[in-house]
């Protein structure tokens, strides 16, 4: 790849993840030709619903990490393009089941592919993306690669059963809601971000800082989703909000909230989580509720102290314009309003 | 493994695969002993129903398919039982899947994972299954029996999403019908039966014919399953009957009885495919067209046409006692009641 000089948007100021990953915007879009090449090879209700579901406005964030390292790290080949494709396929794989799971009707401000398709090719779509992403990767030939990634793969999966063996529950603690988040989301991020430091020999030293800041990156950027779930507007989200409480999750600003809490509001708060109905407590009082009690505030304390482990976890690698564009991304992903 | 002599079974008048199996039981015991360990390590929701679904009473067709071709190769090694634990949680993967698919209440006389933990775990359990399989093969190393299995499994979720689209359809042609069950069923048959062949360079020669006889007895096996859902006993099959038509899935007796019915009828049949409701005709009803128009018979030749095609494949092997048992595989398949 040639070394390309540019704007690089790595300034914390800046307030789009798309502005700053200029950098890598034309592989980028070799991943989007690509993916439509793959999906386009399915059979016809996976061409029309996986298309729909890949169009449907994802941010590109794991294939935006893993080209960025890639790139960091100097390696000129296309395999970054390829695993890209793979670890967004394994992301749409999960989301596509994650909305069958939560019963979700809309996603990114347009209607579920469950809801459109039905939930019986929705799971079917979701096993031919979680499939064929694996076999893409395991032609790619890398089988340390390849078991980087089926076991975030696995992780998830098990953080999304541990996250509905607690739905409903009053009494998840911050220690188990930071394990899910770690699982379902945080193991994909590390898997990005090491993954081009097994294209070479070379290195190996990066694997383990790399893992870490994609580790405590994904930690910090699914806690602001948790956060803006409760923050945000409807249709900033593009999904109701407070999504999590009404189907049954405990994210963490209610975690860091239930103890400052009398019999009556966690009775309330309790009714939303087993109801799914917001009928003991409007969004307003909630909010006042999560903002007066400081809970929001520490959340986004805690969101931010996962933000600052990422960009320590940088510090072995060489400086480089990617280098401070992957340093920026915390900065980015805390300031993000949808 | 030392040579064990014993009773063979192979016989054609045995009646029941179970019996035939004795070569391998030991074996067959040890997979079910690493089938308990792996889902042993799951997530406490995967143990339990992880747990509930594989002590279903699978018949361990596709792990003794494995174990016998293992042991006709004369492998020595136990990845022949690691990889029989593999594709039979690829199996339960698919089962789980599809009975949320078919809403499925009962299989195999019990309760479905979905009915008792609900569709949301359903999702989460077949996803566990997939991937953790997938995670477990490739620790075994070989990348090319590895793509063997990926492919199958792909070739299964595709099965399963054409079968989708043609759900409610009475214009489905035997040609598609065969190629379904091809895919959902026969491709998973050819890498079981394929797999051991991988285990050494001087057993090449020998994937493709093993591949054929796999192919060619999983879609025997199959047609017999569609076979039996019409002319068994709910007793016997531990669902109800019909359960296919009432599915919305057109099967072999069925596009081969179409021609033969009058307007009426073929009104009366598409009413079942598409309210899944036997109200039009009663099941004598249905039994005696299907049997009278001689579809029933027709649909048993077709299968017995594979089961010979199975027979066949298998000659470039050399005889054995081993070879025997595979070669009666399709009669003891023909022959099944449940």
């Amino acid at each position: 790849m040639e070394y390309e000089e540019g704007p690089l948007n790595a300034n914390p100021r800046t307030t789009s993840l798309g502005d700053a990953f200029e950098l890598i915007r034309p592989r980028l879009a070799e991943v989007e030709r690509l993916l439509e090449q793959q999906i386009g090879n399915g059979p016809p209700t996976v061409r029309d619903a996986g298309a729909y579901v890949l169009e449907g406005g994802g941010k590109r964030l794991r294939p935006a990490m893993l080209l960025t390292v890639a790139r960091l790290l100097g390696y000129e080949g296309d395999l970054d393009i390829a695993y890209a494709a793979v670890v967004e396929m394994i992301h749409t794989a999960t989301l596509v089941h994650d909305d069958i799971i939560d019963h979700a009707d809309v996603r990114r401000g347009r209607v579920t592919a469950n809801n459109r398709w039905g939930n019986q090719l929705g799971v079917l779509l979701g096993d031919w993306l979680y499939i064929r992403s694996m076999e893409i990767a395991l032609a790619l030939g890398d089988q340390e690669v390849m078991r980087l990634l089926s076991r975030a793969t696995v992780e998830m999966v098990e953080g999304e059963i541990l996250g509905l063996e607690l739905k409903g529950s009053m009494s998840v603690t911050r220690d188990q809601y930071l394990d899910i988040v770690r699982r379902k989301t945080a193991e994909l991020f590390a898997a990005c971000c090491t993954t081009p430091a097994h294209f070479s020999p070379a290195h190996a030293a990066y694997r383990e800082p790399l893992a870490r800041f994609g580790r405590n990156l994904g930690v910090c950027f699914q806690i602001v989703d948790d956060l803006l779930d409760v923050t945000a507007s409807e249709a900033s989200l593009g999904k109701p909000v407070f999504s999590d409480l009404r189907e049954g999750k405990l994210t963490l600003p209610f975690i860091l909230l239930l103890p400052h809490l009398d019999t009556e509001r966690r009775g309330a708060i309790e009714r939303v989580l087993t109801t799914g109905q917001l009928t003991g407590a409007s969004e307003e009082q909630l909010r006042s509720w999560l903002e007066r009690s400081g809970a929001l505030e520490q959340s986004r304390a805690v969101a931010e102290g996962f933000g600052r482990a990422a960009v320590e976890a940088l510090e072995p690698l060489p400086d480089s314009p990617e280098r401070r564009l992957l340093a920026a991304a915390p900065t980015l992903v805390l300031n993000r309003r949808s």
